[in-house]
């Protein structure tokens, strides 16, 4: 039996991509910062998001049904910061400009990339949900726009001028 | 509809860190790279693995019931290259070092941090199962002895001198 807290220790050294994860509907509009973001597979186009069930708005997402990740850029710690603090709904989404795509979940126009997701069933693990959702939608500014499949270059960046923000050891930093 | 290659591009833009997989029982030892690893909750102390189910030691995971994440550090690039590798089971455990901890599953000994762990439940999801795991023992270097919570640090990197090995924009980048 370990600690919680050795598990988040743990867990503070597994680096993680920083997202928004936004929802808009019958139930309002919310937003909260999350590192818990995964793919699952492209057959059908599928990720998951954790939520803590304790968390204000999760009754909403449950009650929307869709939502939308945002993947932040390096230079996005600002909004990062807002949605994780105690500002309400709508004082969050003063930080950024947003538009929407399918399902009508606010879609952050300056994030690295956007999935705009219906989901499509929740799974209670202890105090989380695990959402999987499937990918209605996808917005991603420096998407090439003929894109070549070149097999020796496969392992090469596509977009060689985009940064990432990263969490890891409990501090931001930037990749790319 | 979108197209599994846009949700691929999409996708890797999600900067993720990178781990080796592995399991040992019954069923044989077997290990491969993975980037879609999530933590879940610390009440009880969960993670989640999504493996295709196409891979040919998927129904090794699934007998022996257990795996175990090993996250690498920066400079471990040679040992997620072996584990993606064509090489066979046997043949990637030569790289590295290797013990165990409670479930037998394979240990990475110069991991920035190992979760070892049985597997609860297995969700399908198209191609891929969704494995959720308990963590039962979690082996981490440069874990502080005596931690003491300081609230106003906790933004604050507890191990200034580690770096994560990250996957972003299809090539390898360093954090930490």
């Amino acid at each position: 039996m370990i600690e919680a807290t050795d598990f988040r220790n743990g867990m503070s050294l597994l680096a993680t991509a920083v997202n928004v994860v936004t929802t808009e509907g019958a139930a309002g509009r919310y937003g909260f910062t999350a590192s818990a973001v995964c793919s699952v597979t492209d057959t059908p186009p599928t990720l998951l998001v954790c939520m803590n069930q304790a968390t204000r708005s999760h009754a909403n997402f449950v009650e929307n049904k869709t939502l939308s990740v945002n993947v932040l850029g390096a230079h996005q710690e600002h909004i990062s910061n807002a949605f994780a603090s105690p500002l309400d709904s709508e004082q969050r989404f003063e930080h950024g400009s947003w538009t929407k795509l399918e399902t009508g979940s606010p879609i952050l126009e300056e994030a690295l990339v956007s999935f705009d997701c219906e989901i499509e069933s929740t799974q209670t693990v202890g105090t989380h949900s695990v959402f999987m959702c499937r990918v209605v939608a996808i917005k991603q500014e420096n998407a090439p726009s003929t894109p070549k499949p070149k097999p020796l270059e496969s392992l090469q960046p596509s977009n060689v001028d985009i940064q990432s923000l990263i969490y890891f050891n409990r501090a931001y930093h930037h990749v790319g």
